[in-house]
């Protein structure tokens, strides 16, 4: 039996055009479940209700919404177990610690965080210039498309994920289209949020689920009228496309799209560190079989024989290490295809590269090296990101051709800089961050990117074609919540007919309101 | 001798495939000054230039920036005799109130308030996560590209106005392109932020200018990999190929496109206040041959004779007022097609539509009325951007039916309610105001939008096709200063190399900063 889609706070059968199955990378095997392919209609009668949900939700208190993500959060957490099964067979992510004590609790601790935010309206940024009569805050935008991604079915899950905690918590219900990878597992997710919904005073259409669509009706959805933002996270060429549909529509945007994330790791703290920033380096590029958005994919060294150490180290270490289980067939099948084209640039092959012996979706842990110069010979290619357990180390001739590559680097999450701890890499640390800060939207020192902290001051963002536009976070509340708001003046408008946030009087006590130029939690006087 | 751009530093003859030459909206004849139409290879010049610029002012202080602009503000103010005759020439406003003692003084100020938030930091929303170890900030973005609008010469020009100064305090250089139909103006600007930058410690490049590309050329420019972002304040059309383009290249590109900024008049204040709304709104409509982004080009009204009165009255206004000079023959050419569009939809036109026997580049005032079931049946039509001394009046059948209108209507920069002061029209209010506030970035009551005042709570802004984001304002320091910000993270970055909005010393004592969630002025302890 296909699994229903849940629109308008109904499970219904899908008006489909196809089925599909996800496939056990355990195994290899397709699971015995089969999902929807939605047509139009179905699109279509999601945006009809959540038109309808987002007025509704216009009319809600924040604490509304708020003890929704909580209720939300609660069951997630009260049904840890079926929802680590599902995920485990579904992406072949570790039951433990990653699913059960890693992603889990932090998606269940990003809706709290979201609800905190929401409640509080700090993320809105009120602002009020009393000689003026002008009052200013973000708002909902209207119903948001959550595009997910395969790698954290629930931390970035379009039902469970950054975009719908800070879609909701900023007011707009939620379309979210599964990841045709763990379909499974969105199901049980969006089974879960419509429990909620149904349990607390918002609207049931709050959450509304489809599996797939065609890309045409992908297309559509993100520039129909009735949307007001979409999020994606996912490979770069489909996010274009949507993004190609969504910009001619005047619809915004969010991509997370792809990303090297360069590690420099400059010559005395390679000379003087070089077994931790080995371990640090293996642990973090073979987490989770490299398939982490902030992978670190490309180390940049400059060459000699401290390099020469650091590559045969590695590579010792990703010849023992057991080859982590790929995601999907998918995502093997565009890996290979990665390290074919670094192959054909000409990068050493130094271990792995090939086939394993295995019925888990796997390839064999890769390292792959090239020259300063080779890589200044076409920096496009050179860039090619390898998603999974494949990484670049760069030996560059000096720390000038460090900088010329780092010039030459497309946006990217995350940049690090490793350096000498008793500052022998100082005179030269200001020109490589001066090239590197510019390219990336999180700078990191002396520490590997792929842990991406729920901060309020994390950026998970970067120049594009990391994201599409550097000015904003997919990760970190409250700042994530703003890419789901309108902003809107109040001019002259009559006290009474104010939202509550524009008020003179503070809505909670404790929400932050810039009043006449100062930030401050009081009332208008 | 046509006149020379402003090129890294250098006042220097183009590279120029052919001259053009603005209009005397006084007089209809062509001014004197030739000017010349850049090639790609001046654009190449100043992207080039720009870039070491951009360089150059990571390294400055706030303050550096800040002297510049207050510099060039006194330098605005010392030559008001010049900019007011150059300008009065080349668009036909009046010299006084609106040249003299409006927009220059507004352009000065807007000037200092940007000085202002770039010395204090507060536009770039420091966030401190002392726990996490993470440190957030919006930062320059690179060299901006600034595209002015016809209508205010000074206060959105490209070297001069709101744009270019949220883009140069956010710590960008500028490369402004005049808009044609006041290149004499916007060249004596440049000439005048050119000195200040040779008086103070700024690059000379942080303010450069070109007058004209080709189309192609322009849209290379904004997609430019050198290029961090654009401003665009003018024609639908014109702006969204650069969109186009832009969009494509994944650089941020912030638009005004266009705007017939909805009144509506409730029943009960138009029984009851209709002599002095028609004076506000003839006043606001006729104001600068209504050659404001915020006029009021569209009012809705519940027929019946209240509203009846209301046309005939402001059609004897009309018909009595002279009419103002619009900016140049193609905002005359533009203004003749939009009105016959309309004809050609049936509306009613009850005054105007014809032209005048003057010398004067002007037109007829002009005021027509369609029913309320006309402008349903055909609402992108009778949307028509008139942009001039046209206004459009609604006649709806009864409130459920405004409703009706307001939900079909396009982005907006402006929205007005008038209702009965004395509460008559509070029963409806709320269900126009939940229909007109999605659509607009700023919601008016009582009042006429054609006054932008220069506010933190300003949002000059509003969905697409109002402008191309609805999360951004084009004026208001320190907001619309956001647009030209990248966001970084610095994680684990070390204490002396953090930025110092980030370091745990408060960079001036007073720069409002997010630390560990409390917004304060303090230092991190």
């Amino acid at each position: 039996m296909t699994a229903q889609v849940l629109i308008n706070g109904q499970w219904q059968d899908a008006d489909a055009t196809g089925t599909f199955q996800a496939t056990d990378p355990n195994t290899n095997a397709l699971l015995p479940e089969t999902f929807p392919v939605s047509s139009w209609q179905d699109c279509d009668a999601a945006l009809d209700a959540a038109v309808e949900a987002a007025k509704v939700m216009r009319g809600l208190s924040p604490q509304a919404i708020a003890v929704f993500l909580e209720t939300y959060a609660d069951l997630i957490e009260a049904n840890k177990d079926a929802l680590v099964e599902a995920a485990h067979r579904e992406t072949g992510l570790a039951k433990s610690p990653r699913l059960a004590d890693g992603e889990l609790p932090r998606t269940s601790n990003q809706l709290r965080a979201a609800a905190d935010s929401c409640r509080s309206g700090d993320w809105a940024l009120a602002t009020i210039d009393t000689a003026a009569g002008i009052r200013s805050c973000y708002e909902p935008l209207g119903p948001v498309c959550v595009f997910g991604p395969n790698n954290f079915p629930y931390a970035f899950g379009s039902v469970s994920g950054g975009d719908f905690a800070a879609a909701i918590a900023a007011g707009n219900p939620v379309i979210g289209k599964a990841n045709s990878s763990h379909p499974e597992t969105t199901r049980l997710l969006a089974e879960l949020a419509f429990q909620a919904a149904q349990q607390t005073e918002v609207p049931d259409a709050i959450v509304q689920l489809i599996y797939r669509t065609s890309h045409a009706d992908g297309e559509r959805l993100v520039s129909d009228p009735r949307v007001g933002a979409t999020g994606y996270t996912g490979s770069r060429s489909a996010g274009l496309k949507l993004k190609s549909s969504a910009d001619q529509a005047g619809k915004p945007i969010y991509l997370e799209l792809s990303s090297v994330n360069p590690v420099v790791v400059l010559p005395q703290a390679l000379a003087k560190q070089r077994d931790e920033i080995v371990d640090q380096f293996v642990g973090s590029a073979l987490m989770g079989a490299g398939q982490f958005c902030t992978n670190p994919g490309v180390v940049i060294l400059v060459k000699g024989s401290d390099a020469d150490d650091f590559v045969s180290r590695v590579a010792e270490r990703y010849a023992d290490a057991a080859p982590g289980t790929l995601l999907s067939p998918a995502v093997g099948k565009s890996l290979r295809a990665s390290i074919g084209t670094l192959c054909d640039l000409g990068v050493d092959l130094k271990v792995g590269g090939g086939e394993l012996e295995t019925d888990r979706c796997a390839l064999a842990n890769t390292l792959m090296t090239c020259t300063g110069t080779q890589f200044l010979s076409d920096p496009e290619g050179y860039q090619t990101e390898a998603f999974g357990n494949a990484s670049l180390v760069v030996l560059a001739d000096d720390v000038d051709q460090v900088v010329n590559i780092l010039s030459q680097l497309e946006g990217n999450l995350t940049g690090c800089i490793y350096s000498d701890s008793e500052g022998g890499d100082d005179p030269v640390y200001d020109q490589v961050a001066a090239a590197l800060t510019p390219k990336v939207g999180r700078l990191l020192n002396d520490k590997m990117p792929t842990g991406v902290a729920v901060s309020a001051a994390m950026n998970h963002g970067g120049p594009y074609p990391a994201t599409g536009h550097p000015g904003f976070t997919a990760v970190g509340i409250p700042g994530a919540m703003l890419r789901f708001g309108k902003l809107t003046s109040y001019d002259n408008v009559r006290p009474a007919r104010l939202p509550k946030l524009l008020a003179d009087q503070n809505p909670t006590g404790n929400t932050p309101r810039r009043i006449d130029g100062d930030w401050t939690t009081a009332d208008v006087v």
